[in-house]
């Protein structure tokens, strides 16, 4: 099965755990619509990736990694849409979960989808109980306080904000997740892939800037120019498109060159390249050449 | 040192453990004041006592059990108080969470004390891998979908419920989680503990519609009168004091007799009771009698 696919069935699989005789249909409906369908399913295929490159033996507690981090990415989106925060109307091209199910079951979707992804592991930890204590660790770290997902967001209710720390914890941390429980999953010391998830991420975040500034409305499933319209640093806007794709460049050798030993450490390096690559549209970049 | 002091012990602990440099000050300050000070702690010294009852050996993993039980209660009342659910302006005599700090605050302070919840019990589990996913899966299953507390408050945003699946997945399924975890975490099977959960869970719920109907506003720190006033079923309105005084004590007694075999089965019998003889101030009963 390709890794996509693998993925796909393994939420298939975690959704339907819910959707059981004595659940709420309105919960069961919003859970599986804040989930699938997904978008690039970057992080879980990420995991997944790092996972093969350390011969992981143990498909069951990948899977349950990978999905348990796709959860609480899919979580962090609908809680972030609420009309406390972004006050989003719409999320990959349709309504927003607060738009489609009203504003009670959008949080109670993003708390359900928290505890899930945590539930997923220690169903997969039954069968790997050494392992299980760490990989919750590095999910749970890369979401709550005092440095995770849910952090980097409370930053944007503060006065003053250092925003490398507020982009590596609100879009970095579930990259370093997924590489850390990746190789925790195969049995391996997780700190040594830290910073490829580090590099990937903040190479995501120099992306999205890129696509920020490049891309018209509709290109890119959200509103173009927000940076500059919103007074946001944008490092396009900083310095140009040039010095933005050298940077992107920079990170993705850094990244590939931050691979630690495993069986499949050069090809997984190929893989991060060849991900990477669609981070920024062709066409925007041919646009901007 | 005595059950309540080892539970504020815990919890002090596990918010001190966020509250760290480069977490944002608000979020820490708003996970502090969902969490301390506390109501009764009446779920944790529930595990702590079936704990002590199965002669736990593992100390960490019980405080553990015993804490997250406790953030997960106080995760709920934060979210539960959010204008989109009760609008409550006050919790335990001062301002809720979203009044004090706002609302993006508060939906964070939820998110965060939920997973701080699971990375408790990994951090203890750690040291008892072995019984971490079972821990971990009771923990879970009480609070997400399909029917923990999670659904049993996606019930209220449906047009029909039945209440008393209502009120055992909002109420009775975090002192089921109680007893179970507290044998789990003591290597105990745990299902068999689920009934004492059941019961004083139950129990709990009854002597609330006493505390509703029999108190004066300002005797239980929160509106009295509030289920004739809102048209919510409520047992003595329906069938009278006696009647529900009645209940509540054959609940107790049931509670009393689920009890499973284990070294502390007779003290914790005792200490049920006395523990519940405080569901319903004394005062109110006398004044009814």
């Amino acid at each position: 099965m390709n890794p996509l696919a693998r993925i796909e069935a393994a939420v298939e699989a975690a959704i339907g755990s819910v959707e059981r005789p004595g659940c709420p249909p309105g919960l069961s409906a919003a859970m599986r619509y804040a989930v699938i369908p997904g978008g690039a399913r970057i992080r879980p295929k990420l995991c997944l990736a790092v996972a093969g490159a350390c011969a992981a033996d143990d498909p069951i507690l990948v899977d349950a990694a990978a999905t348990s981090i796709e959860l609480l990415h899919c979580a962090s989106l609908v809680h972030d849409d609420l009309p406390c925060f972004d006050n989003a109307d719409t999320r990959r091209g349709r309504p927003s979960v607060h738009r489609a199910f009203g504003q009670p079951l959008a949080v109670l979707t993003g708390d359900a989808l928290i505890v899930l992804a945590f539930e997923l592991l220690a169903r997969a930890g039954r069968v790997a109980p050494a392992r299980l204590a760490d990989l919750t660790l590095i999910v749970a770290r890369s979401v709550g306080g005092p440095t995770g997902i849910v952090a980097g967001q409370a930053w944007e209710c503060e006065q003053a904000l250092d925003l490398s720390q507020y982009h590596r914890e609100k879009t970095g941390s579930l990259f370093v997740a997924a590489t850390m429980a990746g190789a925790a999953a195969a049995g391996y010391a997780a700190d040594g892939w830290r910073a490829l998830g580090d590099y990937i991420g903040e190479a995501f975040q120099v992306a999205d800037d890129i696509k920020d500034v490049l891309a018209k409305d509709g290109d890119i499933g959200k509103p173009a120019g927000r940076d500059a319209a919103l007074g946001r640093p944008n490092v396009v806007n900083s310095f140009g498109v040039a010095a933005a794709v050298e940077r992107l460049e920079d990170l993705l050798a850094k990244a590939q060159e931050s691979i630690p030993d495993c069986p499949g450490r050069e090809a997984l390096g190929k893989l991060v390249r060849a991900e990477a690559s669609s981070f920024v549209p062709k066409k925007l970049l041919r646009v901007a050449a």
